[in-house]
């Protein structure tokens, strides 16, 4: 246990060793380094993360994060509203944002279900889900949960539950990473990977002579 | 780059990327954190990191970390004024005061000289400790800097400087860490520990028959 003698800087420590994989000492580095900053960048820190808790909030829709009631996803027009991407948290959909593929919309569970977690298809977002189906023209449901066997129970409870309301369910392919070595990849991913294999042309285009 | 479509997390996510050794990821999952975490929280933490700059101080005669102009080891009329500890950071101070070894003061240099880096003497305390010296009645001066080349060099330029005023100046002994295994011990530190062996009741005490 470290002493501090100072109450200031104990607690800032306390406070910043409550946040998720900060240590003590992590903790104590970064307090130093803001009671050595200028003034105006700590008010500026400070300022951010008490309008970020105080104004950020979720899409009533999608739960996505948003500054909004309806985020910028499902707020603008040119997204096709008839394929939702089932993610288990907003960061998925930073993620898949970021891949600049995806022009659908999508459905923010909150999580996967996880019994040994106490987490049940009531803690989820799951309900909100199925009233979208009911109510929307929804094409196309991808289910893009992570390939764990929460995320395998997930997609099978989803499944169970929507397969005669939506025309296509899909799933993100699972294989070998682009850029990675065979001998570098997991036994079952690339023993699925060749039971899933796909067509010379579907990966590469049509090839001319 | 990431896109955050809240004006809100990004700014959050900005500022917390500017500590030290918090990159764009992991300052998201913190500022994520926040965004779900109580309000009371938030404040707690908003509150505890302006009050660390605005309150936190350095004394003005050690240059240890301090709510007030003297710290509290400086305050203390337990401390034995006759030894000074020169160290380079108050985290050092910290470590230091954890062994509960030490009952004298210390001298923070902020610091040790480092031509690569910019840092001469005058950027360090190093004025004020000869001051201190010229001032007060040190019996001992302990440099106890880092065991590097760095802090071999201000260790020899302090001792340049002090030699003919202070009756005796001492550094931290170097070695085999205790509970280390000579195998794991580098063979500098190992050939120096050998060569500054010291006798047998000086670690372990009298030992009776």
């Amino acid at each position: 246990m470290l002493n501090f003698y100072s109450i200031y800087l104990e607690d800032a420590v306390n406070e910043i060793a409550k946040l998720p994989g900060i240590g003590r000492r992590t903790a104590l580095r970064l307090a130093l380094f803001v009671a050595k900053n200028e003034e105006e960048e700590v008010v500026r820190l400070s300022e951010a993360l008490l309008k970020l808790k105080t104004h950020l909030t979720t899409c009533q829709h999608c739960f996505n994060l948003s500054d909004d009631i309806n985020c910028h996803i499902c707020d603008n027009p040119k997204r096709d509203k008839n394929t939702v991407c089932v993610v288990q948290d907003i960061r998925d959909v930073m993620a898949i944002e970021n891949t600049n593929q995806y022009k659908g919309v999508y459905h923010v569970l909150g999580g996967v279900i996880s019994p040994i977690d106490g987490i049940g298809p009531k803690q989820l977002k799951l309900a909100e889900l199925f009233q979208r189906i009911e109510e929307e023209d929804i094409k196309e449901l991808i289910l893009a949960l992570p390939a764990t066997v929460e995320g395998d129970t997930t997609n099978f409870y989803i499944h169970k539950n929507v397969k005669e309301k939506v025309p296509v369910i899909t799933l993100l392919s699972r294989g070998v990473g682009v850029g990675e070595e065979l001998e570098y990849t997991d036994e079952i991913t690339l023993g699925r990977s060749l039971l899933t294999r796909i067509e010379f042309e579907r990966t590469y285009g049509k090839v001319e002579d």
